[in-house]
């Protein structure tokens, strides 16, 4: 099951010494959300790009410093309406506004109480994993201990070139980074070799210091099998990106991140699963879908156009609403039975709703994310404490 | 009085062509302080550098979040008591909770309403600065057009050996990441040579874009003549640090850096300077004396004992008290008597309260930003704009 190449193996045998000590915080992370969530393992927020698209009906282009404070008041409200997170993507280009996730979640962090606070994704590839874990450190202290960084290699590719960096060396990169990360997470005084994209660090202090012992570290991952594995090794927390096909297709690759964590060692009960997926929330399904699909096909498309996708069409966003598609559109209670589904088909331990996607009116995301607190939270909350009461299967 | 230097020659020439650009934004940055600061063109602000030394009386040692969460306090309050400026330092250090200014005041920003929030400083010698340009910029976006970066060399030498630069090229780093910071100031898409210590960049888009065109940045310098006239001969902004010694020995090199600002064709009228002191403000003289010694006394035997510096006394302290000394300590009379002090003499346009030092009771200095910005700002303001209108002696 596990792949026997020797990179593999070579990066594993590195940062061996860091599972037992991830493991510990894994267990006394899902504790914590078990408590927050009313009992149940599961957790549902929101995760954005701050996409600054033109709006699909009026043309208008929203400035990055208008879309950014959007934003903010979005995160406030998720955490006033009782969401459990909420993610800020990175991304480098003129149609999307956060470069620097922390930054966005340092805004709202004084004005929030318990929402956990993460990227969604950094892209470790080309950063500095102190600098990532510095701006990650302020944060948790800021926030009091609900920061998380999410690492990715990045499924967006412009930060490579402005940062310097050679695509070609894409996992290099990021093993050597994460290595890195990992290891700082261990010790305030850091000892790190060196590789070939970082220089080494000699018994020097990191600061600030988190309030969290350690930071938490999720993998983002597209659905890429080695990447799984990998995160499951390593007793990682792993997040998947939903974005397409049937969810339930992603059930084998959980189970194969958690016999991969068992192989490991790590208790695969205590460890987390999330998903990102693209939905939004209205007062009816079909009122939803018809807000919903137009900046959601504009985006589909400008994205598609650069990686070779066909034409979005209203029938593949209609098909993707059915229960068993990747959209979570619709009222509260068609996309409760969603993510009710998800966890018990799949496994995820926490969803994040991606909202909006590309460029819809500020009002009818405050809206979804109130309606996904209030109504679709409770509903999901109720159903999986019962589930998980009369004895989820255990795989 | 100019250095013919080769290595200024040739730096001025690499970036002269961002002379003139810069020379706009000056003149617009100033009349727009003189509006907000009633008419004057003096501006009152804090600085910190989020110390957490143990306390002088307790030994208690603050964590780096408590000390995170009560700065962004600070600065919220000194919005509200109408203060200007708020500069947040970059240190590497156990006792210092800050190594990303941007994130504590993209925390503040959302609470505040006209403050502008600086860094003070950006260690940019071992900075990305695209990486400080984007957080700036992300942080321009959620204070609607506040934010500003102080770069400088860095007086403690900590980041160095952290992000792998080598202390002997001091002020090659410096010079090469402050040529990249201006490019990216000019344009959208940025193309720029590269460096020995950062890769070139080939017409690439640097987001999120900034509400002030440009976005400022200021020069923190300690009083070195070189890096003095190098600020004007760029004609950016300076800030100097003036934390000993007389602070009018301080007005020659003020001089020199408007001939040289002159010299490169900038209006000198219109650049303005600001300092960086030590001090604290209370209800009477002698009891702020008092209360702000023993950190002081603590912090500067520890900075000393690095630098060779002598034992810091009551008796240095006190002289330091005096109209000609470096020291803002007073009831709001004595402390606003010493910023026009240095207004009239030395010509600083901007002065920035460094409190506390080392680490005081919060709520001491809650209350010292609350007369600074209640008491002293008014007083000075209104001497100042008297001053002014009677025809301040033009150099």
């Amino acid at each position: 099951m596990i792949p026997k190449k020797r990179s593999v193996r070579l990066w594993f045998r590195n940062i061996l010494r860091t599972c037992t000590y991830i493991y510990v915080n894994s267990s006394s992370y899902i504790e914590a959300a078990k408590e927050k969530s009313g009992g149940t393992s599961m957790e549902i927020g929101i995760s954005t790009f701050v996409e600054t698209t033109p709006d699909v009906v009026t043309g208008e282009v929203i400035s990055h410093a208008q879309r950014l404070r959007e934003v903010v008041e979005e995160i406030v409200l998720a955490d006033q309406v009782g969401l459990d997170v909420f993610g800020v993507g990175e991304h480098h280009r003129k149609d999307y506004a956060a470069s620097s996730p922390a930054l966005v979640l340092a805004a709202a962090a004084p004005q929030t109480k318990w929402i956990r606070l993460t990227s969604a994704v950094t892209v470790l590839s080309s950063a500095d994993p102190v600098r990532v874990f510095q701006d990650f450190a302020t944060l948790d202290g800021i926030s009091n201990g609900r920061a998380e960084i999410m690492a990715g290699r990045g499924s967006f590719i412009e930060s490579f070139p402005l940062f310097g960096y050679d695509l070609d060396e894409y996992d290099e990169l990021f093993d050597e980074k994460l290595e890195l990360l990992l290891t700082l997470r261990e010790s305030e005084k850091v000892t790190w070799r060196g590789g070939k994209h970082r220089p080494a660090i000699n018994n020097l202090g990191v600061y600030p210091r988190p309030v969290q012992q350690p930071l938490p570290v999720w993998i983002g991952s597209g659905g890429n099998t080695e990447s799984v594995i990998r995160a499951g090794l390593l007793g990682l927390p792993l997040v998947l990106a939903i974005i397409g096909g049937r969810p339930t297709q992603f059930a084998p690759l959980v189970q194969m991140y958690k016999k991969a964590a068992a192989q490991a060692g790590h208790d695969v009960s205590k460890l987390p699963v999330a998903s990102h997926s693209h939905g939004f929330v209205g007062e009816d399904t079909e009122g939803a879908a018809d807000k919903f699909f137009p900046s959601t096909q504009a985006s589909m498309n400008v994205i598609g156009r650069e990686r070779g996708w066909g034409h979005y069409s209203r029938a593949s966003f209609d098909a993707a609403r059915s229960l068993e598609g990747a959209l979570y559109v619709g009222d509260a209670e068609t996309v409760a039975q969603k993510i009710i589904h998800l966890r018990k088909n799949v496994g995820i331990t926490r969803f994040m709703l991606h909202c909006p996607l590309g460029t819809m009116p500020h009002g009818d995301v405050m809206r979804s994310i109130e309606l996904l607190g209030s109504e679709v939270a409770p509903r999901v909350r109720k159903e999986i404490a019962r589930w998980e009461a009369e004895g989820e299967p255990q795989e």
